[in-house]
């Protein structure tokens, strides 16, 4: 449990950067090469590096480096981690908001018989 | 576009944190106290203060104080903000995967006709 919560947390903190979300977006799309990614970031490739390390520890995207290229692509099991924690939040209001319509919906048939 | 950004900058960071992550969950239920949330956090008041600011100054929940009580609940809409920047990201994922089995199917035809 403590893992997991570690997890997110990194998980959040990397998404928390505009230029790290730009990656993320742009590799939907399809693998990129770290000199590219940084190009469009109009950013340094020292500068990005950090970026690019960022997302990589916290298992948002995987690098392989191939001769003077390295490579980078999404790992879309990290992303869905969010995705879950998100939908539990959503199943929670939701359950509790049908409970309400229930309450709601009992207490005018009662006022109405 | 900007401020769309710095909002899911902030929000993205509010949510890297286990306790606020607790308490957004259980807001989830309903609205609570900052004094039973405190308790339920077992933090002192002052620590816990300053998670609850961050979460409201980034929208994620609203407080009211009525006498010495200040009572949370959650926005759900800015949550809403971070489910919609997830979705767009899977519509890509989604896309590419349908071309690239597209492009499998077509080959395979191709070899086999």
């Amino acid at each position: 449990m403590a893992q997991y919560l570690t997890g997110l947390d990194g998980v959040f903190l990397a998404l928390a950067d505009p230029t790290r979300r730009a990656v993320i977006h742009r590799l939907g799309h399809g693998p990129a090469s770290v000199g590219d990614l940084a190009r469009e970031a109009t950013m340094t490739l020292p500068s990005f590096m950090k970026h690019v390390r960022t997302l990589e520890s916290n298992g948002l995207i995987r690098t392989v480096k191939c001769g003077r290229v390295r490579t980078c692509e999404l790992d879309r099991e990290r992303l869905a981690v969010v995705e879950d924690w998100l939908a539990e939040q959503r199943r929670l209001w939701e359950e509790r908001t049908d409970r309400l319509d229930q309450f709601v919906t009992n207490s005018t048939e009662r006022n109405t018989t």
